[in-house]
């Protein structure tokens, strides 16, 4: 890494690109200026790749000026000086006085550089949802200035990502030869007696190192840690792993993701040690049958709606009903979540699909005192759904 | 684990005695009702433990309710019955149609809570600069709440963090052993011509094992991935592993956590592979002196701020101005931050050091294409600062 090169995977001309269409957006809604705080829409707009996103920082897009600016922690401008493409003076830091500070705030100096560029009137779209625009933030940027109009612009910049660029989608395939790696060692180690946390020391080192040797490339962090409930935890997707051993007699669901580049490629599969119960037998036979329906109906003009009715059609002909989504857009992301937040394949979602979408299709089915996760990544090609992994979704027992 | 079983590290009177505390807190501030977001301040006060925190969710105190309630998403239900403390009847799950919708939002559902428990007018506390409590949070629990006052309670319950006890300390000493094995083991695997992904992974690994073998225990995920910028990248604190080597000739500095049951020891050092500059060695000589002085003034009654004057006496005594703050509270936390957002190691910050405090002084010096990290995670005693790990403090060379 060297600065002033551009250090990203992507061109300039991708860049200019993006920051085209978001524009667009912005002329659409109506906005003359956008605050991006949502780390993932930052490194989609500029490069900008750094674990510095528990400090207030943006990247400010404004119709009238050439490029984004950075705005963020003084002693992380050298880290945007080194992963984005902007020059030097589009990269400005605030005084680290105002970090976690009980006196002052970010916002404060982010709205003096938007006063600044003569932006105080403006109509400035903000990322109301994100987890890094607080209500404190708000509060704030708006209190600095009264006279511009701060509007709440939704996931406006998410759903630029939704449609993934060539560039884009070979280094999700990259990420999925992680993802396969990163279950298959997970397979290997399960065995009753080790210790839950040995697995996800495996999952995670596998993760990192990516792909050895020659032609290989190293992996990157996911935006969640590797969920792997065991027993009874099967039936709550989100507890991390513990201390105690995998027993006999036992299921487990993995969910990991490969990453290369901050680009994810999640999968889901089921371990059970011993010999399973007929009922997860069953049920996984039924996921299979929703899995193929689903993915048969996951094609160009069909609507994240249609693909959540094949599966659920599947599922209810064998009396589950199940109320959570079933999936939903991946991609370019950072902690906490590796989803989109733009489409879910759920009831209702009316979003037409497209090729290059992105999808993990992630049908769990969270019981009263086990549960069973079986999913699949997939890419919309012009024809229909493109798996990116090549993985058995049997069942595992060991 | 087991369902109805207090599966966390701390008795229901420590629980008891936290709650107690906050309703204290929130009598002197006036709040009837306190809406917490924090993942942390939710598990200090209930012992919820779960990668959730990426949809809107919450644990309301009010004054006249007995016990905090839990308010996620249905399918964390079950992750909270297991791993709170609370009885079932005071979790309550929302309809996943509210996840990330374009239409619905989560604090609809809490509001909904909030007014079938008669505080529709109360004056109601939230985390309004918390990651996980957003602008648009704030606007629909308000937009839902007319009458009730919604106010920005600050990081009132942060502050109860602070002061740790011996069960929180016992465990802190427990990630300290794992926090000097992953140095260990990054130290000895770094090399010229190993991929800097290699050694992130040799991190994340050793970490999550914990301590193997009899008596050993098992380590958790920490709240900030290892960095370990090289080269150029040292003079970026936050910028993470890459593909390319290490290469002779050229520093690193590792900043870690080891982590127990949430409860983090973070560590930084510095390695050179080769001769490191005489500049290099200079810096290292000045920072252990630094260390030095800020320790022996961090102690009972002394200020944060006394323990940065002792620091920073010491550095300006050789000619080196730093900006940023050199420490910060730390414990319990998730992703993306292990500091509290409590006290900050700065200029000006008075508040008083007291015993069971926890803090990581982390002298970092960024320059403008090189930087050097070495700190000490430690805790206030009756008598004054106890390290928590006993690692040299050289600039390691390899």
């Amino acid at each position: 890494m060297e600065f002033g090169k551009n250090n990203t995977p992507f061109s300039e001309e991708e860049f200019a690109a993006r920051l085209a269409r978001a524009k667009d957006a912005m002329r659409r809604e109506g906005f003359e200026a956008l605050l991006v705080c949502d780390p993932a829409n930052m490194c989609y707009l500029t490069g900008y790749d750094g674990w510095s996103f528990y400090v207030h920082q943006a990247v400010l897009v404004a119709l009238d000026l050439p490029a984004p600016m950075w705005i963020g922690r003084n002693q992380d401008v050298n880290g945007a000086r080194l992963t984005t493409i902007l020059k030097d003076d589009d990269i400005l830091g605030y005084a680290d006085d105002h970090v976690q500070s009980l006196v002052k705030h970010p916002m404060q100096a982010m709205a003096a550089i938007i006063r600044e560029r003569g932006l105080e009137r403006a109509r400035i779209g903000v990322e109301a949802d994100c987890y890094y625009y607080t209500a404190r933030s708000d509060a704030v940027l708006k209190a600095e200035l009264p006279q511009a109009e701060i509007v709440d612009a939704g996931i406006l910049v998410n759903w630029l990502r939704c449609v993934k660029s060539e560039a884009e989608i070979a280094l999700m395939f990259q990420a999925a030869a992680i993802t396969e790696r990163i279950v298959e060692a997970a397979l290997e180690v399960m065995a009753d007696g080790v210790r839950q946390c040995d697995v996800a020391a495996v999952i995670q080192a596998t993760g990192t190192r990516g792909i050895p040797g020659e032609g290989g490339y190293g992996g990157d962090y996911p935006a969640i840690v590797p969920l792997m409930p065991n027993g009874v935890g099967t039936s709550c997707p989100h507890i991390t792993w513990r201390d105690e051993p995998f027993r006999a007699g036992t299921g487990t669901t993995i969910e990991i993701a490969g990453v290369r580049h901050r680009y994810h490629v999640p999968m889901s599969r089921t371990v059970f040690l011993g010999t399973p119960p007929t009922k997860m037998l069953a049920a996984a036979a039924i996921m299979a049958e929703g899995i193929e329906a689903a993915l048969a109906a996951a094609r160009p003009g069909a609507t994240a709606h249609d693909v959540w009715a094949a599966w659920n059609d599947t599922i209810e002909r064998h009396g589950i009903v199940k109320e959570s989504r079933c999936g939903y857009s991946i991609g370019l992301n950072y902690p906490p979540d590796w989803g989109e937040r733009t489409l879910s394949i759920r009831k209702g979602d009316e979003t037409v699909l497209e090729p290059n979408m992105t999808l993990h299709f992630m049908p769990g089915l969270w019981m009263d005192d086990w549960g069973m996760e079986i999913s699949e990544p997939i890419r919309i090609s012009s024809e229909g759904a493109e798996t990116f992994c090549h993985f058995s979704r049997e069942l595992f027992i060991r």
